[in-house]
């Protein structure tokens, strides 16, 4: 018998430096929202995603590439960028054939961490591209890191539930002795049947409700609405 | 109304950076096997255990203390030291009165990052004293961080469990906005009645059942056997 891939899940971007990354696959997430919206563009039509940690990096690019530049702090339009981090801002009619340049924090930083340390391969999952990703772990035969982004290194609930709902569908196909795993695929089933309502008690949940972003945050956790996949190619984010 | 203080839990040593820990009591949580077994000592009339990162320190201050000197690797008493890292070594019939110098890894470099960091009092908890310590941390009115001292900076379940088990008994006095927290509860409730038999799946039960530790294992998720509240004070973990 052919021994499986390994799969390990890292719940924040400060433990991800104990793991082996090297000739991995590492599936980023970052649930609320960047990529849950990234998903969406793409599936849109958007031609790539190219995320950037700086606003001015965003602008810069933005610039160069004529680009549609998106950013938010604290649920507004950062000032120079033309739109939000809300999935339901990249409709077909208006994203179709375009290039975003989009800021992100968390995702974006745990992205470059994971192309520093030698992944063979990063993508960005979400509950609207779960199928997707799904497939494509399972085909792969490699081993596989699923980097939850985390909120400024500490732990989310949002991600780990979208760790645990990819565990839930491929551990056959891997070798899984990690806790934060065997945690993730429990909460998942603990909660799958009540995503809706659980969302509503995590942190993440409060500092974004407030500005009333409830909707987006219930389509953040709808599986396969934007079922896609989107892969880090010579720096941008492309669906294949 | 009064504010209630605040608790958050840590899953790792290498997230402890992100709390603020200055002010609050931080509980050292090293369930397999560090805190169970110093629990079950002090429970048993030991006099102070002092924990000590470093082998050669453990053999060093036993000396100058006449103390009994323990610590194991991989499942064996270290060359050097008397005595290892179980819990059934150390009844009232020998520790009684005695000074322990424990050599650990995980726990002790958690406890001094908590004193460093500025914590008002640490102390250690385990399912076999969990009453003392919810007992205590609900009368002393102060912030709390439950630290899991989880595996070479890893995350780990059993930690993570008596992490929920605490919040389980005493949420009510505290204010918690944290993922950790809400998810060690869940994970707690969701295994209180299968304790046995889901720590079988943990990699730290793996690691160590290798080494015929099962009957201690199951001791250390007991609820109660042990219940003593050790506090460090003065450089030695003391039974108050």
């Amino acid at each position: 018998m052919q021994n499986k891939p390994y799969l390990h899940t890292i719940l924040s971007p400060g433990l991800l430096n104990l793991y082996e990354v090297k000739d991995s696959i590492v599936v980023i997430i970052d649930v609320f929202r960047a990529t849950s919206t990234m998903a969406t563009a793409l599936y849109n039509g958007a031609e790539k995603i190219i995320p950037v940690a700086k606003v001015e990096d965003c602008i810069a690019i933005g610039k160069e590439l004529n680009a549609v530049t998106a950013g938010e702090r604290d649920g507004k339009i950062i000032e120079g960028l033309q739109h939000g981090n809300s999935p339901a801002e990249y409709p077909r009619s208006f994203i179709d054939g375009k290039t975003l340049v989009l800021t992100t924090t968390n995702g974006t930083k745990l992205l470059h961490m994971a192309l520093d340390k030698g992944a063979v391969e990063v993508m960005t999952g979400s509950f609207p591209n779960l199928s997707s990703v799904c497939g494509h772990l399972m085909k792969a035969n490699k081993n596989v890191i699923l980097g939850c982004s985390a909120w400024k290194d500490r732990f989310n609930l949002e991600d780990t539930l979208f760790a645990g709902a990819v565990i839930n569908r491929i551990k056959e196909n891997f070798t899984i002795h990690c806790d934060s795993s065997l945690m993730a695929e429990d909460m998942y089933n603990l909660h799958k049947n009540d995503m809706y309502s659980f969302i509503r008690k995590t942190t993440h949940w409060h500092r974004l409700s407030a500005f009333g972003l409830e909707k987006d945050l219930e389509f953040c956790v709808t599986h396969d609405v934007a079922n896609v996949l989107p892969v880090y190619k010579n720096g941008a984010l492309v669906a294949v």
